[in-house]
């Protein structure tokens, strides 16, 4: 039924490479099918001035998408001069995620930036973003804690995202662009590997949806996010 | 136990001023408290270059907030020369909750676009603009029925918006911004008459918050629109 | 013979509405008729680059029109990305007439921004914003001299302004927007409570206007002027 | 008593080159004193959007300086990516300065832009500028004329403008750069051939300005145009 | 001698993957050692302005980097607001490169765009991207041809690109980062399949180079272009 | 042959006029023919960061057109709000060849800014603005010397520039317009007086061209640089 022909609550092959940047302190090549991003995480010993001199940390965000990651081409934003509301709502999403899962007092006066461009794009590139970023972060922050300059690893839980929608009237997991495009509700939800709700955005596109609707794709987001959390800790190596 | 004294359940005092502005088609002052809000509508006679030759109207939005709307001055984005992120964020929202009860095809090729302005901010500006937006787009519907410039008003239901949070564990409706700043949670919600829900966003912004926690809110928020569709309809005169 | 059916000196009627912002430290909202601005007074203790260390003050303007306070909408400064000509040329000029009543050394290193936003417009924009933003300065100033942070009010005299034109060849006090588009000559007046001349802007749309034209405007503006002093005084409960 | 060692009503040593620039159609390098400045005008055949199928002309101006056309560098404009409040302010009184002058129905459906750009500065830019970019209109306009594209010269009379000030006490004709920084009080003005009102702007930069200093500057600007129209006249060859 | 321990006329590892992006009419990934340019090449109906109605074609570059492309991260230029000197300049060189082999006539009235995007940079990205760029440019057009759409391919010869350099006194080919940081000249040679010169850009890093290194450079450069035409031709499948 | 009838290794008439610019510390009109250029030195006594607390100096170009320095008016760069990326190109080179025979570390932490403005374009504005902007470096730093604040004369040699290009099958020196809109080939040498080369840049603007070509050019342009060389000393009075 779904045009991807997988089950309702089937995940995309999912993919996570740890490392796959080499300059960055931390990287991750994400890939949700056909959704490929590239998420690198760059540790800074300076803060933004409004956290200057209090101990504590900053986690943030930026988002991107090479010009032709998608079907037809889209303009440079770099040429056009400014970022989209569509990349910025990205990108404060991304940052948002990842610091709820942060002990900023714990990261001391440093910033990790996380890049997220997306080399090509099929739908669910938020998701993969920020599912990505949690590994790049990780990694990034693994040397600290080695080399004792953190004393613990300054994350309080993993944190991943995924997208679900209704298609044809039936709750679907982890849209790809042609379900996204024709689903009637897209929501997508952000969760700790404690299954804490994070951030949840739920969009009718045709008709408003309902309460029940909702829960159950609260439902399929929970169990294909716990899925996303087992891979997380694979690619790192935390057994 | 609110900061405002009001009972969790409690709306602040909200007004709805239809006809504020002299020179556009339709506008509302809205008041949820201290938060003002001046909506405007304007029809234009154009649409956008993807609409062009489709027979179909759009729905758009742009909010703005004055400099001293708030506690200390922010700069003026006209200055600064750029939108901020979150100024972008909340008017593709109130744009995508208006057209969400907007028969686009029933409007014809003609464009309306509201213009939500903060003249002053105690919390909730994006709920009150969406409330007081709808008022301002049905009055400037009107008369283009009445002229019988259209068939019929293209509006499929009303469409209002309502904050919720937990408070110190609680769930309570309507966040002005003493609460919203020291709320582990903050969710915007945007329901139809009929109680369909058009938009959720929900955010942690201390500790992940739960499913159970996230339906007494939406419980909530469905009891408080629908105090706030009534208010509608009374300043619109719809009996 | 006027559009507005007023005598050739008189004022529309004018309002002066002290503390209209909840926020600001000093607020006016000014009403010449149909044209309404809120001005607010922001006062911060620190000073522009040029002036870091010399102990004297500044006083700065910033000037906006909400998109529909006009018959037409327009463009949405902050989306254009720039401020027009008119919109710096008018803030420019509103500062430079508030700071010629302000004794700046009195004042000490701090700064005062006033932000003139015109909710709706018909006409003489720019002198009911300076006309108001004196009242929101003076607001604003009152505390610290009661507070003893300043020793006296550091305001030399009072400042307002009034436009004139040469409609249908008769010299005309306080123009409207029909009286302005059709008006042969426009000119604002800015001036102190004593008459003297802080500003003179004198503008031939059609023909080339005399001497004797300019002198009757002046005198006009002088009478009219006095009236919004007096009106300024009242606001202000300044006997 | 000057620093120029002048007399009150003496200009600066005045000099206008018609023909300056090999590729436009009408240029002048203008000079009052060490102030140069460089107008070109360009003739196209288009006008802008709101004169389309008007059978109506336009002029506009644009104005620069180069940065080390001042004592200090300033930055260039075309670098930090915006023009200054102060620039458009002066290339918009060039550009109605020489519109009111100017038969616009008379001159056809096409466009003069008149550039002026200072390759030095020395007081008095935007006077001389006005001066200059009448040569360079008219010498723009001459063969239009004598080609038979045009019927007659559509212009209507010469423009010229001198700046004014009172300079301890005196009032002073055609301030230079060390008298206009310490001036009291700083006037332009605009007038026709016929001795016409243009344009008036009269600022305080001190203490307020009476009228009868007012009318002193008047009385001398007057005089020092009607020298400056000569001077145009002479170098167009208009006998 | 070198720090990559290569043979002064030795390539890095060469590698160029078409058809990598999945969207784009022509694609390849290219790496010169650890230097990774992804290229893709975008066939639009429509031409710039200046050559509407021609009849003839246009081929263009816009050039981009990862912001943790590099071993410190760059700002980005979306969130800048422009694109740097080096950037436009690079992209210039891309397009003119390409240009110089493509027969615009032959092509008829479509645009390709080439987006070089550097995922990782190890020095000679601009060679890279020449290189790369070229297999995207035929990937795109073949099915042109395939089709019948274009008589025949509209490409006169390869296009290859590599730098050169002095270092320590001795020239070498193909510098990666750390050699092109500590050589005294720094050539990029842009050369054709037939050995014609398209583009020379030398540049004395320190003190000033002779006319026979620069021509030890080129033959250097003639040396190293020879191979990567032939591994274009390999990668393009074309024996 | 030529259409401006010079021989193929004839230079257009040259003149340097060295403190040609009121204010500048140093400043040069330089003509090559109808091409006129403004270039000024401006001293300032700070560096950019990147050199804070080096002990080293700075020497950098900012390059610009006026509006109709051209036979078509172009638009002005501060008016569309950003320099092109030719403009960039340009300023690029002419920074980094004067530094190429600047002794930064003698300079001390100071920096020379080059403006170079094109009052009248002919060709060759780039090659114009760096034989140019030397003298009137030159002449900015002579006071320097002379009142003891740097020991010696911070240049290590005289640096100029020239183009070339193959016209009609034949190498000829100093393109003009004419002759560089047609030439099959374009080069710009930038030389140094002892010979040395300090930045090549060779363009094919139709078909490739040959090693010998170059050779040619690079041949004549080796002859013509010698000459401006000597006008340079001239022009310095450097016998």
């Amino acid at each position: 039924m779904r045009p991807s022909g997988r089950a309702p609550d089937q995940l995309r092959e999912i993919s996570l490479t740890p490392g796959y940047a080499r300059h960055a302190e931390g990287s991750c090549l994400v890939a949700f099918g056909d959704t490929h991003v590239l998420c690198t995480a760059t540790v800074e010993e300076r803060v933004p001035p409004f956290l200057k001199n209090t101990g504590q940390g900053w986690v943030t965000a930026e988002y991107g998408m090479l010009p032709r990651a998608t079907n037809t081409r889209m303009r440079r934003e770099a040429a056009t001069g400014k970022q989209s509301g569509r990349t910025q709502e990205i990108q404060r999403l991304i940052g948002r995620s990842l610091r709820a899962v942060t002990d900023l007092k714990g990261l001391g006066e440093r910033q990790i930036t996380l890049d997220c461009d997306v080399l090509q794009a099929d739908g669910g590139t938020r998701t993969a973003s920020i599912t990505g970023a949690f590994v790049a972060l990780h990694q990034a922050l693994a040397p600290l804690v080695q080399g004792g300059v953190l004393a613990r690893m300054p994350l309080t839980d993993h944190v991943a995202a995924v997208s679900c929608g209704i298609y044809e009237g039936t709750p679907v997991l982890d849209l790809d662009y042609p379900e996204d495009s024709s689903a009637e509700t897209d929501a997508n939800f952000v969760l700790t590997g404690a299954g804490g709700i994070v951030e949840i955005q739920g969009t009718a596109e045709g008709a408003p949806f309902s309460e029940a609707e909702f829960l159950s794709m609260l439902a399929l987001a929970r169990d294909g996010i716990g899925r996303l959390v087992a891979l997380q800790r694979d690619a790192l190596g935390l057994g």
